[in-house]
């Protein structure tokens, strides 16, 4: 049995993830392809205790080191628990975030070194990339448009920051986009939902059975 | 002001830590040192809620990785949080159980490498070290009836744990004492009280003012 297909998808607030990783799994299913669809952090039963401890409370509950840890530790508990053992039976996995949400939010827009968040991610969880990463962009005032009618102001602790660290985290993905062209890819989700499945489906073609 | 003193104390279950950390603080007030008393995992808002992920539930909750990374992040709370800023108005720190435990039970007994505990513990704490380790050492025997005696049986995830773990443990700290014996000081903690918490204090005759 082929070992499934692992497929990380990213982006700011608002940009659609989850909407889109539920349509995606649809989209692969009449395709005779099965999917998990997990998201981060969180994912597992130890995960999701620990993204309790990083959504909720003040916006500096946590130091920056403090919090990637945290990430690192929810991330081991969910590959181990969760995304190898639907690997390894073959089942794809969809995971809204991974280790690129890290980089982005702790690292560039929290000041966190990349080579120290990929070293904590090497000893977590083996370093496992995904065979893709799609990257849903949008503006960042759609975004934030979205994320205010869907959680009418009520956001976690990520959510609340300001401008600038959310056009960091913008800037962050596009960088990462240019550095890994093969894994990575940019979607522009300002497009109607159907178009934009398409898109994410269309980016995936060279995986497909 | 004088920076204050930072004194861990180890040992594995029923080694009668936490009887003699408060021992010591009170002997210390009485010679005019006014210390803190903490402990791990926990000591500080965040990382008390993370010692509830760690120290409750099945024995196998967490992977070795996973578990040493949640140890790394309360550690980091703890340290910003509660130790630094008592070293530096001129506090002493007494803390039960502090990054040895997590190279003696994660490390030797858990089998993760001690060079990568000590790259986490550089990540999350600046590699902050003790200036005193003070290891209470009680035969296995003595230190599993004490806390029994203390628990009725219903010890936390790592006191449940067999024979051949506990053994690691202690050896472990004797390694630490012979590795660095500026830093950590074998007590033999079988005698009683009053003349065990003497022997803590002759061992930081040298850090009194």
């Amino acid at each position: 049995m082929a070992r499934g297909r692992f497929v990380s998808i990213e982006g700011g607030e608002g940009a659609g993830k989850s909407t889109q990783v539920r349509r995606l799994a649809t989209t692969l299913a009449a395709r005779g392809i099965e999917a998990i669809v997990t998201r981060e952090p969180g994912g597992s039963e130890g995960a999701e205790a620990i993204r309790a401890l990083l959504m909720q409370g003040a916006i500096n509950r946590w130091s920056a080191h403090g919090e990637t840890l945290l990430f690192a530790a929810a991330r081991a508990d969910h590959v181990e628990k969760v995304i190898q053992p639907a690997l390894g039976i073959g089942r794809w996995v969809l995971c809204d975030r991974f280790i690129d949400s890290t980089r982005a939010y702790q690292g560039v827009a929290g000041g966190i070194d990349d080579a120290a968040i990929l070293a904590l991610h090497a000893f977590g969880s083996r370093g496992l990339l995904p065979d893709r990463t799609l990257v849903l962009d949008v503006p960042r005032a759609v975004g934030a448009a979205r994320a205010l009618a869907r959680d009418g102001g009520a956001g976690d602790r990520f959510a609340v920051r300001g401008t600038v660290f959310h056009d960091d985290v913008a800037a962050a993905f596009r960088r990462f986009a240019s550095a890994e062209p093969d894994r990575v890819r940019m979607i522009d989700a300002g497009r109607d939902v159907d178009t934009v499945t398409a898109a994410l489906l269309a980016e995936l073609a060279d995986l497909l059975p």
